[in-house]
Order: C-alpha cells, then sequence, then structure tokens
C-alpha cells in the first residue's frame, strides 16, 4: 500500500511543540492584555452564509479566493478576516452587548487562493474593536494604538520593538477635494497610493501621470510622501480640520505613554472600509516583514445586518505571519519553551507503578509540572535517556526501596545529585 | 436593501462574551492539567487533503458528511476529529518527536451533515493521545484516565462529578471466539452492541436472534449485560487474560486516586479503530448527556503514513458538546462572569483624557482590569451607567480638579462610598 503525504497542504503550517509553546505562550501574554483591557474574547463560527461573506454574486471569481462549499441550498464558506463575522455578531445581539462594546478575536483565517511563499492559507490574526452605537469619541482610536503596543511590548522579546504609523482618510478626501479631482480620479488615485510602497517610486509618478495629466496636481500629490500636509496647511476648511484631527492625535499618543508613534500620510489602509484615522505598526527591526497591525476608524460596522449604525475602530494583529516568519528565519529562539515539565518520575518494577502514579499526581495537584515514564519493563538507562531528552530539571526515582519506606529518590539532571526525600519534601524542595 | 441575516448558520454556535468568558476559564483549566501533565498542546491545521481524511473514494458520499472542497486538482476538507491530523504530523516528525509523546489538541471540528438538534456541525474537541514507538505499557491508558478525571474535575462546578466506565474490546474478541462465531456473526454482533444504548433490550434481543439464531449462544451474550464477565471465567485463556487486565486495571485506576470508575463490559466504542481497553466518561447528574469524554487503546495509528508502529492510547473529552447543553437548559450559571473588569475609568471633559488613560494603563500595568469609557461628551449619569452596565465594581472618576491635584476619585459601586486617592493609593487599594 502506498503510504499518504505527511506534509500539510502548501499555506498551512504546524509547529513542533518547543515552537507551538513558545506561540501559544506570546497569543496568551497578547490576549491577557486585551483583557485587561476590557476587551471581551469572542469565538465566531469559522464558517458564514457565502452572503455575509461577500456582496459580490459572482460565485466563480468568489471561490478563487475562498474556501466555498454547498450543503443543500445555502452557499457558504470559510471566512477570510474577524470582520464579517463580526458585524453580524453585534448586529443580532445590539440589545445583549454593552456599547461602547470592546470586542477581541484570536481566530483562524482562510484565503483559498494558490498558496505563495509568504502567503498563507490558514493563519491567525487577532483582532480588537471598540464599537459605538451612532458616536463613538476618537479617543478610542488611541486607545487601540494603546493597548496594541503594550501587547505588543509582552512579546518584544522575540519581535524586537513595533512603531506605530498613522495616517488619515479624511487628509486624502480633502486633498483631492481641493486639488478638484473627478470621482473617477480619486479612485485610480487611491489605488496607486495604496500600491505605491509595492510599486516604487517610478511606477507611482507614471501612474499618476496616466491618471492625472496635470504636472502641477500630480506634484502637490507626490508632496505629500515627502513634505506631509505642509504644502496644505489653511488650503482648504476640510484640510486644515483633517490635519487639527491628525496632529491633536499624535499628541495624544505621546502623553499617553505610545512613545514610538510617527505621522505618516502614506498610511491608507487599502480600499477597505475605513473612514478615519488609519494606522500600521511596523517592527523597527524587521522591515522586511511590513505591517505587523493595522486598522482605523469605520463610519459603519454592520449597515449590511442593521438599521443601527454601529460606528467602530478596529485593528488586526497579523501575529502568525510575523511569528512564522520569524521563526522560519531563525530569529525566534525557543530554546527556552523546550522544557514540557520540570519532574519526570521514573519507576522501576510495575508493581510500584501505582505508587510513582500517585506520586506524579501530588506534584501536579502542588501545580508542578510532572511527566511520568510507565514502561516499566524499559532499562534504567532508557527511563534517564528520556527524562535527558525532555529536557526535565528533575527526575524523581522510584523502585522497590522507596515504595518501602514511603520516600522517592530525587536527581538533578543537571548537577547530578541524588537525594532521598519524602514526598511532602519533594514538593517543598521543587517548589521552590 | 434587504438586511443580511444576523444568526449564525444551523448547527453553528456562539456565545455571548459572558458565557464565552465562562467557557474558556473551563478551557484553560483543563488544558492546565494536560500541560502539567507533560503533554503538548499542538495546534494542527483545520484543513487536510481528501486522501488524509479518509480512505473512501466514493467523493460523493463523504461529501454528505464533511465540508470539502476542491482547489486545482486538490481535493480537500475541513477535519472532523483530530486524530487523522495527529496520525499525519506525528509520523512526519518521527525524529523531532520523544516517545511515549504525551499530544493534546483543543481545537475546532466538523460535520458537514445535515443540523439536528444537539448535533452541532462545528465543535470543540479536547484531545489527549499518549504514543509509543512499537510498544506502550498499559499503564499509559490508566494515566489517561487519571488526567481525564484531574481536568473534569477542574470544572466540576459547572458538570457535577464524572465516572468512568472501562471496557475491553479484547474480552469480546475472546468471547465470541469462544462462541465459535462466523466472522459475519461477530461483526453484526459488535454492530448491536455498540446500538444496544440506543436501541433497548427488546430490539437487541430481536438482532442477536436475527445474527445468531441459537439461543444458548444468544443467551450467553446477553448475560454479559447482567452478570459482567462472571459466566465466563476459566472459559479460555483468552478469556482469562483479557478478564485478568481489566480487573488489574480497575484495581491500579483506584490504586491512583480515579475514585469514580466501573468495570462496564458494554462499552466497546464502536467500530473505530480501537484494540484494547477502551473506556467512556459519564456526568452523574446529566445521564441524559451520554458520553463526556471517551477513548482507548489503538494498535496502529498511523499505518496509513509510515511504516513504524505507532501505538496509542487516546481520548477525546466533548466539552463543547457538554457545556453547550448545560447552558442552553440553564444549568450553567455565568453571573461570576458577568464582570469583565475590576474597575471603569470614567473622565468629565476631554481636556482630561490623557491623564485618564495614563491612569488606566498604569492600573492595568499593575495587572488591574480597567476599561475606559472615552466619550467625555457623554453626561455623567451615562457614564455611571456604563460603569454599573459592565458590573465593575468600582469606578474611578477624573475631572479638572483630580487632573490639578494628581489624584482620582475612587468610588464603590457597590457601597456607592467615594474617596480621592493618589494613583499609588489607588493601586494599592484596588490590589487588595
Amino acid at each position: 500500500m502506498d503510504l499518504k503525504p505527511t506534509k500539510p497542504l502548501s499555506g498551512f503550517v504546524e509547529l513542533l511543540p518547543a515552537q507551538q509553546r513558545c506561540f501559544d505562550a506570546c497569543a496568551g501574554r497578547m490576549l491577557n492584555v486585551l483583557r485587561g483591557a476590557g476587551f471581551s474574547v469572542l469565538d465566531l463560527p469559522a464558517i458564514e452564509r457565502a452572503e455575509v461573506l461577500t456582496d459580490k454574486d459572482n460565485w466563480e471569481e468568489i471561490e478563487t479566493q475562498m474556501f466555498l462549499f454547498q450543503k443543500g441550498d445555502t452557499k457558504m464558506g470559510l471566512r477570510y478576516d474577524g470582520t464579517v463575522g463580526l458585524a453580524r455578531y453585534v448586529a443580532g445581539h445590539l440589545n445583549d452587548l454593552t456599547f461602547p462594546f470592546r470586542a477581541a478575536q484570536f481566530s483562524k483565517r482562510y484565503r483559498g487562493e494558490r498558496a505563495q511563499r509568504g502567503r498563507y492559507r490558514e493563519f491567525y490574526q487577532m483582532d480588537l474593536d471598540i464599537l459605538g452605537i451612532n458616536s463613538l469619541s476618537v479617543n478610542y482610536d488611541a486607545e487601540i494604538i494603546q493597548v496594541i503596543s503594550r501587547a505588543l511590548d509582552t512579546v518584544r522579546e522575540f519581535i524586537g520593538p513595533a512603531c506605530v504609523h498613522v495616517g488619515s482618510r479624511p487628509f486624502w478626501d480633502a486633498l483631492f477635494e481641493y486639488l478638484k479631482l473627478t470621482a473617477d480620479q480619486k479612485k485610480q488615485v487611491f489605488v496607486l497610493i495604496d500600491k505605491k510602497d509595492k510599486m516604487g517610486d517610478e511606477d507611482f509618478a507614471e501612474g499618476l501621470h496616466d491618471a492625472l495629466d496635470n504636472g502641477e496636481v500630480e506634484g502637490r500629490i507626490k508632496s505629500v510622501f515627502s513634505n506631509g500636509y505642509e504644502g496644505f496647511v489653511g488650503a482648504s476648511p476640510a484640510l486644515d480640520a483633517a490635519i487639527a484631527e491628525l496632529t491633536g492625535f499624535m499628541e495624544t499618543l505621546r502623553a499617553i505613554g505610545v512613545e514610538k508613534a510617527e505621522l505618516d500620510l502614506s498610511i491608507t489602509r487599502g480600499l477597505a472600509y475605513y473612514t478615519g484615522l488609519v494606522f500600521e505598526f511596523k517592527l523597527t527591526e524587521h522591515p522586511e516583514l511590513g505591517t505587523a497591525a493595522g486598522g482605523g476608524r469605520y463610519a459603519d460596522l454592520a449597515g449590511n445586518f442593521s438599521k443601527t449604525k454601529i460606528i467602530g475602530v478596529g485593528a488586526a494583529i497579523g501575529f502568525s505571519r510575523i511569528f512564522w516568519a520569524l521563526l522560519e528565519s531563525g530569529k525566534i529562539d525557543v530554546t527556552r519553551f523546550s522544557r514540557p515539565v520540570a519532574v519526570a518520575v521514573l519507576v522501576m518494577g510495575n508493581q510500584n507503578v501505582s505508587y510513582a502514579m500517585r506520586v506524579a499526581d501530588d506534584l501536579r495537584a502542588a501545580g508542578i509540572a510532572t511527566v511520568t515514564y510507565l514502561d516499566t519493563e524499559k532499562k534504567f538507562k532508557n527511563q534517564i535517556e528520556y527524562a535527558d531528552k525532555i529536557a526535565a530539571p528533575f527526575s524523581v526515582i522510584i523502585g522497590d526501596e522507596e515504595v518501602g519506606n514511603n520516600s522517592v529518590a530525587l536527581k538533578d539532571m543537571t548537577s547530578g545529585g541524588q537525594q532521598q526525600v519524602s514526598v511532602q519534601d519533594l514538593i517543598t524542595i521543587l517548589k521552590k
């Protein structure tokens, strides 16, 4: 019989135990920060109706981007982000939730596209959203950034420091209006700005020229990328309002302890539903990884689901992408996570197994992570090798003598030193 | 425009925040027990190749049971259990893992069948497996049961006590051999035994008669359900061996502190791959929920993936099914989880927002869960209502006066008492 493949499908990641423990520890620390800031961690279904996932009715087109299937008459698919499900959930529970409602998610997302290097078809994102009914202060935008900064700080030993870049959608809207762009030109230029990083300056200039064919206007747009908003102070009330909001916001960030923050009008967060301030976190030491987290303000989260206007500010931390990339390039050291337990319990003679398992049970109940080796017919050499391999700092060895005098032999696996102790003393020693 | 539906698809569950916090707390406690016993928690892809998910090549038939899709030439689908992925993973990482390898999983599983009451199309299971190469002591079967008992104990306040019922596949194999059943009869009778609970005694007897047409043999099989193994001691060496293994195992369970354990030969765990002892945990106070966890010993985990023989004992805890059912019937009280934070920070006047957000940041850094209310244009009444609604035990109120003398007003939301304190004292008071 042919053996089946043991590798996961391309675009899917699975970690070794120590790597997974490191990943889980990082996620746990970040989620703790979110919980400590009052975010409710939601766990929504991974499968949604196709009509929830997309407004497009071109099934064949979206099928290339998502994992879709049909059950009976119902078309459905795996979520590609956390926002669609959140919109549906909040709209369906308006009376069950207290607003402003802080929602967090840490869940798997799926992209049905062809797998490419660095592009995953299954990945985790950690989402934060603060939602208000009809109104929501821009102060919450600052809080989202503050909380993400604190969350990323908890895993700084692995990813290094992060810096948030803050942009403004209203600035660009006001600028396009001021420069008298047509609706069509606005759309084209916005697409160009969004892709500028990937295109390079030359292609960007060429694209602008194709779209506008107006050297002066092209120049003024390009000036934003060298001089920021400077050329536009006082140009129009809308521009001034956008500039005032953004500069005031940067001051707030500094005042609330977000140390690494930059005003950066090139940040636009694509064509998505953002309508206000937008931001991206980048890793200072790993610029090649692009955006570690991004988000912004949106004016209407759940218009497809409810007549109630839900305003929000939200962000997604692409933590698994960052973590996996750093792991692959050898920049994350998981050595510290290679020890699953504090003690290995080894047993000589099957007649002593129950005693050994009671000792292990007592140690675990005392909060000491303990693994047993219960293949009693194996030689002592094999048993101690096992304790070595799992890097247990201590071994507890139990044979006839120990059971006879109600004790254990405690071996320090580093020094090799061994002593006979009672179970109670064992717990006291290991608790230290 | 028509609004889209806000309910999740049938067969999918989503919880309200307090319910979710309770669920997460329970899962966290149980996973801690597993980690403390040396289990490595794995996170495997939810999507596998169709050939990994099934040996059947009748695509249309399995499509009714699973969520399947095709990308390019590759057929794939969502996992329906944790075992297929584990087998693939372990076979692919034989040299990366230390054996006996203890694997745990807590992940979503999918069933593509039509949704029915009490049947979920997306659900969590918590899996535990201990795997050995070529051999694995039956002592590990006892450990799996011990660890599950301890895990279920941590959530006893919600689900009540559990009792493990232990059966033996070798007993039935030996009995069928002793009673000289044909291969075909063995299969038929085994299916009947597996379905006995659902069929009722009368249908079971009728089924036995149809399969065997031998009153004496039928009677002896039925006797197992009233008198256990008693009529078969000494009947054959294979029967004696099976009985000795099982009775010895029950003694070990008692000796290692598994208090609620019963020998129960009616437990067979269906037609699956089990080859040794099998067991099911049932909730003493909720018999209507059936099996809370079940598992057993299997002789060959990964024969489809590797020529190395991987022997294991494994179990799955169907925790989400149990939890959701108890929640739905009002038997789980989540009141205790309705308080997301310890403190609500309220702000009078937008000029004081940065100060308030720094206070919140300090509280969170000190480990005190803190939520802010930053819509400063809202009346004080709205703000205190918010603090009430989220059931915050304390409010911290910040206005011009507090900012002026570098303090906060701390309000006890239960007593209504209020005092002016410094931020440092605030932390000290709330830490108590």
